[in-house]
């Protein structure tokens, strides 16, 4: 085990790490030319310009020597930003994102106190492990101030469970403060939300198959029936995935065509030249300019046609539809219903925003959802257990003698001493780490067969998947050394209290590995993307070679988002750290500590200058954050009864059976109590708008202003001539039918798909 | 082992006692003056009236020979009613329950084939048993064509596992064709139903406190705000409780004020005579009727004053109302929406019908609530597995010694051998048999604490706790020996696939005590049934001493009811054992079969001739019953899995892991498909039935219809004088505040309490 010296080292070469990121952070910051790197989200907003120095030197390099002076003057700026303004300039979504490390600092700030002034005096005083009669064991300073000092079976424990208990009691009237505050600010900031589509929407899926009526006619004619007082109109989806997949191609293309145009520009004598053949490697020389030229033409016709097709191919409608009401109360009825007996037609729920719906995903059938499910939820379990096997086979074939034998011409290179030996230490590691970087890609592609229609769902249920490969593969895999199918196989053959003997009792052995952790990922890690590395090389790139107008200024930029389905987890994983060494080694909590402070001065710093999030979910996240470290807890507490157990205090910890049972109670209060402010939309709530709105603009044609809403991004832009479908029932009232065969004559005059009846 | 002889005279046994009870219950049934026993049904209906034969004796007694020989008949007479006429005439909660009884013989008489032709033979021909190098081993012939005559490692154990999955998806398959029809039963049923107040109504609990208004008018002002356009009107409901114990008590005191005057009237000479005290068995002599009238009178002031009380307190009223609306649409959609931003207030469900209203828990606070169900749910568990503790205590109170330290006197006769071997054989068990008779009780007791507001719901919760204790304590208990509490322990101290081993290994050897069990149980218990001997008994001794009118003959019959809470935890348990010994003693299914035919017919029978069902939920309980059937699925092909793992087939038994994954994934999607049938309500649906309404009877005064549905039911039949609530905004349309406190006149000259607005 590390001694304090060993630990004061790495503290050392962390630090001193991540002073580096931040000095470099300064002092590039500063230089006008990064400045739409790190103040993305001020360009975007509009209210930062290009930098129009008097020389050309200052504009791209800063000359005030006064301002490195001040180079950490970004901190207290970041946290100058009172919480609401905050909230109207980031949005809600982020805002709440960095009250999840102020919510690590509050729980544990209090708790380090605490057991530093309690538990630590009752463990050093322990006297265990420097007693005469103890065995020559190799301790240091961190395990004296920890559990492993108490004598076994000692009175002493009586502190550490009665700490537990405080420590639980904390963190629980900390979340529920949290939640309650949350729950508050999403409905404070629903309610002050200006007029938006999806306040009136209700996404329908599911829509049955008609004989004698078009999806269209089929969606008006229900909600004309069954919410004859506040349907307003529809719009119906197109299955325009092929279309999104060739426009994205034309804009490929398209940079290529800019790239070679601009290499052109620069040097006119000589005309850029690429190869026809794979990656512009291969293949028959061709002018560039021309061959892009023609490749781009050829897509636009492919699109033109497939645009075609899409508006007026009828199969090219899926039984999906966004409906509007004339009011929020009739969206808020809709989306809360079930509409007809059969509860896998007719599918209703609240609409996403438009920027946040996945479209690919509108229109799978009840029973493929549920088959899908079933088999992502099978491949996550093999993902999390078993991951380490095709990573070995693949381990295994990647050696030195392998690669000799399918290219015998790097032989030589290979057999030199110095590079042998590097790519011996390399290699292996390599498959491991290739996995782990494309790992949340994976989970999202699962996420994405699982069938969410929403850019949100999508990313939470990533969280949650990525959470349970960091609990069972680093959290655990770090405790109980050996892969996860071996843990399993152990928690398998182990009766369950052993096995949460051997895991509680193998905790304080861990402590030291797990500070430098939070050094390594915690400190260092943030201090990092501060930094911003990898956008800020793309960006010189961009500009060097694409950028000609302002215009592609703007595009060249990547403000990036909080990546809510990675980080999210990784948070999570210090809480779980946190909890579980709390009564068992405070010696690790200030480390704890350190990193929810430091992250989120760093987080809130990019939420206001970086980061630009895609959409606005409301905080809809916090149940899935609050869930997560309920169960962090939870672990944790049966955790310290597995250690405490192996400590010769069986009676004793019976006393600690009634917290994790108190605890998932609390779980289930707090889920009672406030979760339906994050999935429910009251009805009082939609009323009270509804009027006030009425009262303020009551002339408001909310026809027009939703007619375009819910298009596909791919028509966006473009001038989208909607087909003209059948409407000659606008003064018709519906009695009761939906299926009226006899109303089939066409209008084509008619200027709008939809219409209330 | 028991041998097929000794199982034969167990059934022999037990089938002449079944065969003996249902004789006894052919001539019983057939004699007039037990008509009200076996009939109440036809009598409750109206059909019936009492025999009126042309002399006395014919009126008791059934002289006509003819009738007793076809002492049988009424057998095909219970198969003879269609099901759509049972529905009609004993409601579809009968109607399918005695399905679940046919869903029994659906799955297992084609099993019981199968298993048979199959596994019957490969065990027959696996002569372990009687190999020559056997051990000693002590065997019957059931266990030859059991899965223990297959040798150790054999790869006959692939038949056994093939047949699993073969029994498995036909289980699947017959469940979800059942969950199918009677989905469709249950929809047609709601569809064809005649207007009902709760189609109109919806519960509304957990009303706000407002300190401007009373809870009627800040209901009245909550609903008009926020569904201006289907709010019709409402019925605050009063604390009633301590007025319904006062009527209670009044009733009994009237049954025993006619008890004496019927004794004075047959012999008017002597007056009877009561005394004060303890149950009228101490303290000094009055004159019975004299008495009885007396406190009949003092009760009578009593309940007057209560019933004043009730109306006029304003504190009577809690803080829930049954609310109606102007359209079944109105009220669906308010029972399945959030009202408020706070989801602890203003809570909606669909109202249960009237009869079916448990009124005492109507006033449950949310925080009191979720205490309640955290206290329930540790009393259940310690209930399940610590029940034999208290029980034990009181057995080793409840020894000979003991008696006779505590009643002296009784020394002498306790000590005659007979009496004292009687009392200790008879003792010991006599703590557990009164703890198993009021079970069901105190299960009821704790499902009313829980807070449900509906007998529907109360019934269906105490169900559960019925069948986890029916498989702790019966199931486990049987298979593995020992209390639930030592289960538990072994459970928790031994690897998880362990115990499974254990437990599966224990199953074949335990086949003939659970034939035996069935036969006791199923065989002769269901026979009983039928005979009613408890209410026969009870309906002539209340026929003797208290009936005067016809009116009081009526009251006197005791019809009964489907005791779900009960029967139903035990027909899951048939459903468990065919499932778990289907693949390992097939010998035990033809049993099952027998079982599920012979109630099938038995209770068909008891449900068009005698239970009078309170109230009718729709059938709302089936999906408990799948549930559970498939929760009794899973645990079986777990179990095949741990024995089949203890005889040599490791490898092959890992296709049985898929069994239980697909099987819950079964249940997940057959829950998503069909299971809102039975919880929610379809717009569609609700919106054809007032469309269909407002086209037949255009002028229906709802209103009128709906004043006094929800009433107490101490209050039916008197006249309900209701208090006048000040109602002067009839025709003020309210805006937007649901406290107008300005609004405060009063004008007690109006005859509603509620108005729309």
């Amino acid at each position: 085990m590390a001694s304090i010296a060993d630990i004061s080292v790495s503290a050392a070469i962390n630090l001193l790490s991540a002073l580096a990121f931040l000095l470099a952070f300064a002092i590039l910051r500063l230089q006008p030319f990064n400045d739409r790197v790190y103040f993305p989200k001020w360009y975007l907003k509009g209210i930062r310009g290009s930098p129009t120095g008097s020389t050309m030197v200052k504009k791209f390099v800063n000359l005030d020597l006064g301002t490195y002076i001040r180079f950490l003057n970004w901190m207290p700026a970041a946290l100058h930003m009172p919480e609401p303004e905050l909230i109207d300039h980031a949005g809600l979504d982020s805002a709440v994102f960095v009250r999840i490390y102020m919510l690590g600092v509050k729980i544990f700030a209090p708790i380090t106190v605490l057991a530093f002034v309690v538990l630590v005096p009752v463990n050093w005083t322990g006297r265990t492990l420097e007693a005469p009669g103890a065995k020559d064991l190799q301790f240091s300073d961190i395990d004296k101030i920890s559990i492993s000092n108490i004598p076994f079976g000692s009175d002493r424990f009586w502190a550490h469970i009665v700490m537990s208990y405080v420590f639980s009691s904390w963190t629980c009237y900390s979340l529920y403060t949290e939640y309650k505050n949350i729950a508050t600010m999403r409905l404070r900031f629903l309610a002050a939300e200006r007029r938006r589509p999806d306040q009136f929407t209700v996404l329908v899926r599911n829509v049955p198959p008609d004989p004698d009526e078009s999806v269209s006619e089929h969606i008006e004619h229900f909600f004309c029936v069954n919410h004859p007082d506040h349907y307003l109109m529809h719009q119906v989806v197109y299955n325009a995935n092929k279309l999104a997949t060739i426009v994205a191609e034309k804009k490929s293309l398209i940079n290529w065509y800019t790239y070679y145009q601009n290499k052109f520009e620069r040097d006119p004598s000589q005309r850029p030249i690429t190869r026809t053949g794979f990656m512009g490697c291969v293949g028959a020389k061709v002018d560039a300019i021309d061959h892009y030229t023609a490749l781009i033409d050829d897509l636009s016709k492919q699109e033109a046609e497939e645009r075609e097709n899409v508006i007026k191919n009828p199969n090219a409608v899926i039984p999906a539809a966004f409906v509007s009401f004339k009011t929020r109360w009739g969206a808020a009825v809709c989306a809360q219903t079930q509409q007809t007996s059969n509860p896998t037609v007719w599918l209703t729920e609240w609409a996403p925003e438009p920027r946040d719906v996945f479209w690919e995903n509108l229109a799978i059938p009840y029973f493929d959802l549920s088959m899908r499910r079933l088999l992502m939820t099978v491949s996550l379990f093999f993902l999390t257990f078993c991951f380490m096997i095709p990573i070995a086979f693949v381990q295994s074939l990647a050696n030195i003698e392998a690669i000799e034998k399918v290219f015998p011409f790097l032989k030589s290179i290979i057999e030199k001493g110095s590079i042998k030996s590097l790519i011996q230490g390399f290699l292996p590691g390599l498959a491991l780490k290739i996995f782990l970087a494309i790992l949340p890609k994976i989970i999202m592609a699962m996420s994405k067969v699982e069938g969410f229609t929403s850019l949100t769902a999508l990313e939470r249920r990533s969280a949650s998947k990525y959470y349970l490969f960091v609990l069972v593969n680093v959290f655990l895999g770090s405790v109980i050394t050996g892969t996860a199918f071996q843990q399993l196989q152990q928690f398998l053959n182990q009766p369950s209290t052993e096995f949460t003997k051997t895991v509680g009792s193998t905790i304080p052995m861990k402590a030291t590995f797990f500070i430098t952790y939070i050094m390594v990922d915690g400190w260092a890690g943030i201090a990092a993307e501060v930094l911003r590395l990898s956008p800020l090389i793309q960006f010189h790139l961009k500009n060097a070679f694409l950028v000609k107008t302002e215009q592609d200024k703007e595009n060249a930029m990547d403000p990036g988002s909080l990546e809510f389905a990675t980080s999210e987890p990784r948070i999570q994983l210090y809480f779980m750290l946190g909890h579980v060494y709390a009564p068992v080694t405070p010696f690790l909590l200030p480390f704890i500590v350190v990193f929810f402070a430091f992250s989120y001065l760093i987080f809130r710093h990019q939420i206001i200058n970086v980061y630009n999030q895609q959409y606005e979910s409301g905080a809809s996240f916090w149940p899935d954050v609050h869930g997560r470290v309920v169960l962090g807890l939870i672990i944790s507490q049966i955790l310290l009864m597995g250690l405490l157990s192996t400590r010769g205090t069986e009676k004793s910890t019976l006393v600690l059976v009634a917290q994790p049972l108190l605890t998932f109670w609390f779980h289930r209060y707090c889920k009672g109590r406030f979760e339906s402010a994050f999935v429910k939309f009251p009805l009082e709530d939609a009323m009270v708008k509804d009027t006030l709105e009425r009262a303020v603009e009551p002339n408001l044609n909310l026809r027009v202003y939703l007619q375009d809403a819910y298009v596909h991004p791919v028509f966006i832009g473009n001038e989208f001539e909607k087909p003209s479908i059948i409407d000659d029932e606008e003064d018709n009232p519906l009695i009761q039918t939906t299926r009226a065969s006899h109303r089939k004559g066409s209008k084509p005059e008619s200027d709008s798909e939809t219409g209330s009846c």
